[in-house]
């Protein structure tokens, strides 16, 4: 069965896009920490990150910094961070987290609640600073 | 003048050494969140993470890859999740972090303390699964 984000990446699932290349996809967290929170992940269904072949955490990475500066020329932000834990959603997925303070790394925080406008206009300006 | 990293880099300072090739070097955090926690840095002596090229955060995550393969192999976990913020120091760096529970990821938590044998254990047995 498709995860979730194969789902997403193939358009049976509907997401905030903000950058696709062949191996890669890039959309907005919909249970954001802070504005801005994106979601990369390989399109290949592989569950844990580290079992990505050297090639492919390489050009995970480097697709992730691509999103990353993106990311930082919209959202008003110190620097992006990203963070891994991965047992959400059973394919692999680097979270990218825009932040001033650093206490929004307390995953355990509320998640935000923004608006379908707001998502579509964050993931459109992120999308066009790529 | 050179980041607290260079200087455990270069030996100035003592660390719990893990790993360690041209490029890049890992050494336990000396406040963990758990036993086990890793920082991977890249020898350049780069503040911001993205800052570095695509060829460097490849070779990077490349690096991490391996360490935390080997984490893996020593510290009982689920996996070996990973975050960057980097405001700590500024110098660019990777937090592997084992863990059972997700709720290790609230980084506000207290910071275990560990004695010093058990850290150089911990260290000499996972560069020994490296």
């Amino acid at each position: 069965m498709s995860s979730i984000f194969t789902k997403i990446i193939n358009g049976d699932i509907p997401s905030y896009k903000i950058a696709e290349d062949n191996q890669h996809y890039a959309f907005l967290d919909i249970n954001p920490l802070v504005k801005g929170h994106t979601l990369v992940i390989p399109k290949i269904e592989e569950d844990y990150i580290f079992d990505l072949s050297d090639a492919q955490i390489a050009a995970l990475h480097i697709f992730a910094k691509k999103v990353a500066v993106g990311i930082k020329k919209v959202i008003p932000c110190k620097r992006v961070g990203s963070l891994v834990i991965g047992t959400e959603v059973p394919h692999a997925h680097i979270h990218l987290i825009p932040f001033e303070e650093e206490a929004v790394f307390n995953i355990t925080r509320p998640k935000l609640n923004i608006n379908p406008d707001e998502m579509a206009e964050i993931a459109f300006k992120i999308s066009q600073a790529i």
